[in-house]
C-alpha cells in the first residue's frame, strides 16, 4: 500500500511517499481501508517535533480519519466491527495518512449512517475537543470563556457549541478580516489581536460578561494578555501553540491576582473519562456533526500530493479543512 | 513623628525621611510604637512599583514589624491589645518604616513572653509563608517538594518546616557558594542553577523523589526550567518574582505533561482561612520562632539610614535580614 512515511521531524521535508507492506490487525485490532484524513494543527506540530510523543523516525504521520473495516483480529468487538464505517484515532506509529491503517478497537468509532465519511474523517480530534471544553466550561461554572484562534475549524466549532448552551463566548482572532468573516457567521464577540486597543477592550469585555477561562491554542505572549484581561482567579488552558514560543505569564497575575495557566490535550483527558461518559460523548458527535460539529472541507488531495496539500492548509488555517483522501488502484 | 514616605514608584531613589503627624487611632484601630521592622523582598518589589495594591504616592512603605500599643481605638479588643508587644502587618497607606503605625486590631499579633520584639518583627510574613506552604504541601499530598531561592531567610525556613515534617525538599540555589553554605546548614539536597548539568540533575531528583510541587520565588526562565523538569501532573506555585521577569512555560509541559503554573500570594490566603486556623497557625509560629521559624539578623539601622539599610540588604539578600529600628528622641 501507499503511505505517508516520516524520516525526519523537518515538517513537510521530512516526508515521502512509499510502498509499504499492508499492516496486518493483531489482536483487539481491526484494519481500516482509509476514505479520507484531515491535516490538523497538531498534524503540523507532530511533523516538526513538537509533539508528544515524538517516536523515533522513521514513523508514519496523520492523527486521525475515516473508512471501512475490511479486516479484524481475534475479538469479538473486532467482528462487530467488521466492514462497518468508522472514525478512528491512529497511533503515531501507524498513521492516517495511508491507504489503511491498523487501530485498536477501542480507538475506531462506528459512524451513523447519516454522517458521511468525509465528515466522519474529522469527527473525533476537533469535536470531542470542542465537547470537553463545555465539558470544562460547565464543571467550573463559567458564564463566559474566551475562544482563541476562532477563526480556525476548531475555533469556530468551540464557538457553535459554546454558544448554544448558552455560553458567552469572547472569541479571539490575529487579523482584521477574521473579525468580519466571523460576524457575518453569527458569531456575537469578536476581538482582533492586531487591533491597537485590543488589551482595553479584551478586558472590558471580559470582566463585563465575567469570563474566567481562556482556551489558548496560540501560546507565547498571547498567553500573557489573556491572562492579565481575566479577572482574579482566572485560567487560561492552554491546548495548542501555534506560536511556537513558550507560554509566559505576569508575576503579579499569578502572585497577587491569583490567576493559573495549565493545559488540555485530548489524549490526556479522554482516558479520565468512563467508557459510558465516552460513548454519551461519541453519540452527541454523531448528532452534531451535520451542524455545529462540521467543518467546511475546502479541498481533497491524494495521497502522492502530500506536500501541496500541507502547503495549501498551511496558506490559511481558518479557510476550510483540507482532506487526504487516498485514491486506491484496485 | 519620623517615617519614611514614598514619593515615586523608583525603588530606593522615590524615598525621602520626613517628619509628618503622628496618626491617631480610629475605632478598630491600635497605634503601634515601632521598635523593628525588617527589609523583605516584598518590599522591594513595593517600592519598584511591581506590588499590588500599588496606591497613589505618596505613601507609606513596610509591610511587617513589631512594637508595643501604645493607645486604641473604641472596642475591647483594642483594650485587650493596650501596652502588649505584638507583631503586625501594616497597610500600604500606613507603613511599618515609621516611629508609630496605626494597625488594624486583626493585623496586630500579640507575641509570647518568649518572643523578643527583633525575632516578632520578623514572624508574619515569612513564617505564615512557611507554615502557608507546608498546608499546602500536606493538602496536596507531595512527598516532595522544590524550594527555590533557598539560601534567603523565606527559603531557609520553608525547607526547615517541611523537612522537619518528613517532606524531602529539593532546594534550588543560584550560585555555587550557596550551595556550600545550605550543605552546611544541614540542607539534604541543593542544586544550582548556575551549574551546567542542573537540568538533568534537578529532573532526575524530582524523579527519583516524587515531587510534584514546586516553590517559585524567581518566575521568568526559571519556572520555565522548574516545570520541565517535574513529572507529568506536577504543579510550580509562584510565590515570587526576583528575575522581574514574565514566568515562562513549555507548550508541551502543559498540554501533553498536564502540568500547572499558579500563583501564592500570604494575603489571599490567609483570609481564605477560618479564625480558628489562624490563630493555631499563629500558635504554631509563636512556638516554633526561636527554631525552625527564626530568621538571623545581619544588621540594624536607624530610619534616617534607610537608603544604607536597603543597599545593605540587596548587596547580598541571603546573608540574613537587614532590620530598620526607629531610634526615637524622648
Amino acid at each position: 500500500m501507499k503511505a505517508v512515511v516520516l524520516y525526519e521531524y523537518a515538517a513537510p521535508a521530512g516526508l515521502r511517499i512509499e510502498e509499504v507492506p499492508t499492516p496486518i490487525p493483531g489482536p483487539g485490532q481491526v484494519l481500516v481501508e482509509v476514505a479520507a484524513s484531515p491535516i490538523n494543527p497538531s498534524d503540523l506540530a507532530f511533523i516538526a517535533g513538537n509533539y508528544v510523543p515524538r517516536p523515533e523516525p522513521p514513523t508514519r504521520p496523520g492523527l486521525e480519519g475515516s473508512g471501512t473495516v475490511v479486516a479484524a483480529g481475534r475479538g469479538a468487538m473486532g467482528r462487530y466491527l467488521n466492514r462497518r464505517r468508522v472514525a478512528f484515532v491512529a497511533s503515531t506509529k501507524s498513521g492516517a495518512w495511508a491507504e489503511y491503517v491498523v487501530v485498536p478497537h477501542r480507538l475506531a468509532l462506528p459512524l451513523g449512517g447519516q454522517v458521511s465519511l468525509q465528515a466522519g474523517a474529522m469527527s473525533v480530534v476537533n469535536p470531542l475537543t470542542a465537547l470537553a471544553f463545555f465539558e470544562m466550561t460547565r464543571s467550573a461554572g463559567s458564564r463566559a470563556v474566551v475562544n482563541t484562534a476562532a477563526a480556525g475549524a476548531l475555533g469556530r466549532m468551540i464557538d457553535r457549541v459554546l454558544s448554544s448552551e448558552g455560553i458567552e463566548v469572547i472569541n479571539v482572532v490575529r487579523r482584521p478580516e477574521q473579525v468580519e468573516a466571523l460576524a457575518a457567521g453569527g458569531a456575537d464577540i469578536v476581538l482582533d489581536t492586531s487591533s491597537a486597543n485590543f488589551d482595553d477592550e479584551y478586558k472590558e469585555v471580559c470582566h463585563e460578561h465575567g469570563a474566567d477561562l481562556a482556551l489558548d491554542a496560540i501560546g507565547g505572549t498571547l498567553t500573557r494578555r489573556l491572562l492579565a484581561g481575566l479577572p482574579r482567579g482566572s485560567t487560561v488552558v492552554v491546548y495548542g501553540g501555534l506560536s511556537e514560543q513558550a507560554a509566559q505569564a505576569e508575576i503579579g497575575d499569578l502572585v497577587f491576582a491569583g490567576k493559573t495557566v495549565t493545559g488540555f490535550w485530548l489524549t490526556r483527558w479522554l482516558p479520565e473519562r468512563n467508557p459510558i461518559q465516552i460513548l454519551r460523548l461519541w453519540r452527541k458527535v454523531q448528532r452534531l456533526i451535520g451542524d455545529s460539529l462540521g467543518s467546511e472541507v475546502r479541498a481533497t488531495y491524494p495521497l502522492d500530493r502530500i506536500m501541496d496539500a500541507i502547503s495549501s492548509y498551511q496558506s490559511e488555517m481558518s479557510a476550510g479543512k483540507v482532506l487526504l483522501t487516498p485514491d486506491r488502484q484496485p
